[in-house]
């Protein structure tokens, strides 16, 4: 047996592993989902939509584009393109408000998870759904400087998620490959999108998802928010 | 077996049945949870104490002294009557803000659902862990007249939720049996207080919980909200 284990491990060596950890913004790194949530409602509220908050809740994280689209379809109102840039720039407007009150600030442990792996030469990057009119005050607000570190916002791919594009791109921009990758992500569209990519999703509770939601969307771990995911980085950061 | 049947019927007579139903209100009649908790937010962030957002969505409904004792604790700061007086009367200030501003809606479904309860003589109550200063607003979007509908706040019982005081209080003003009684809620909380009541809890998912979070605080059923909750009302409520 012992034999047949060596003989196994020299006819298929293991290459070394390169894991990179792909991120999402709102939600998994900055705490600021419900000031989006709230901004959203306010953008629906102007434009005479009248949609249940924990329904906006749910849908945040996915594409904007594709989020006004399924909404306007579900309320039934006609999707022209002016109504989608005016609802698009109503919800900047107000997250943008709440924003630069101070109120959004980075989670417990973002910052020091991100020191962790750069210290430890492990890859990271950012994708988000969000454009970089909104990810601005976020990146700023967790001291990331989008000209060192790659940051795919939805301005750069043709879909947002749930397609797998942010976190392909953001893996080609490291030179890594996405099936050595984890997704950390909040939202079950970052989960969905993680298995469409074949990398490994990490949920995280930050964003107000419920465990057994992303579980059930794909996460192969759940952890809190990024401190908690730091306390337990042995249990998904392959060995150097 | 049908003589049976019938012998065991005439043996144990099922009593009449007068199934109560005992309302939360945030998030399970009005849609007012995500306001909460950026009120909630806001007042924490003057009180200089740092708490991620969700980890406040996930407090929401407890009582609202007990929710600041909690967190007080958890962040370690000295818990004076003077510092809870200050959280709880921010709190009110930006929720009103908020409420006045028209955001805060009843949610689909509950005015039709309360309505079809006084039509068929179905007994119904309100019984909430907010107090009448912030609960005023929401009873108003949702147009129950206090004055004829038994509404139990916090302000009349010792203990708020997760203790089953509240609804306890509120199947008494009704004159109905708790142990027949339906406790609807959309937080972990109220199935709680429903199961130390021994009643039976119906969870909604219209503030933001997730269904698995309320089933594992137990919930008999989980709907959408109470407009689902209506489209199923044959499921839990005895006919008459």
């Amino acid at each position: 047996m012992l034999l047949c284990g060596i003989f196994r491990s020299q006819a298929f060596p293991m290459p070394r592993s390169d894991t990179a950890f792909l991120f999402d913004l709102d939600g998994t790194l900055v705490d600021s989902v419900y000031q989006h949530v709230l901004a959203w409602k306010e953008a629906l509220d102007r434009e005479g939509v009248e949609l249940s908050v924990w329904r906006i809740h749910r849908k945040i994280g996915m594409s904007g584009s594709l989020f006004t689209h399924i909404l306007l379809r579900e309320t039934g109102l006609e999707i022209t393109e002016e109504r989608l840039i005016r609802l698009r720039n109503w919800h900047a407007e107000a997250y943008n408000r709440q924003a630069t009150q101070g109120s959004v600030r980075p989670l417990p442990g973002a910052r020091e998870l991100l020191a962790f792996l750069t210290e430890e030469e492990i890859p990271w990057a950012i994708a988000t759904s969000g454009r970089m009119t909104t990810a601005a005050h976020n990146l700023e607000a967790l001291g990331v400087d989008p000209s060192k570190v790659p940051v795919v916002t939805r301005d750069q791919v043709r879909h947002a998620k749930p397609d797998p594009d942010l976190f392909i791109t953001a893996a080609q921009r490291l030179g890594v490959d996405i099936h050595q990758s984890l997704v950390v992500g909040d939202s079950i569209w970052d989960m969905l999108a993680a298995q469409r990519a074949r990398a490994l999703g990490i949920g995280l509770l930050s964003g107000g998802y419920g465990q057994k939601e992303l579980e059930d969307a794909g996460a192969f771990r759940v952890y809190e928010d990024p401190a908690d995911l730091l306390k337990h980085i042995d249990e998904v950061a392959a060995r150097r």
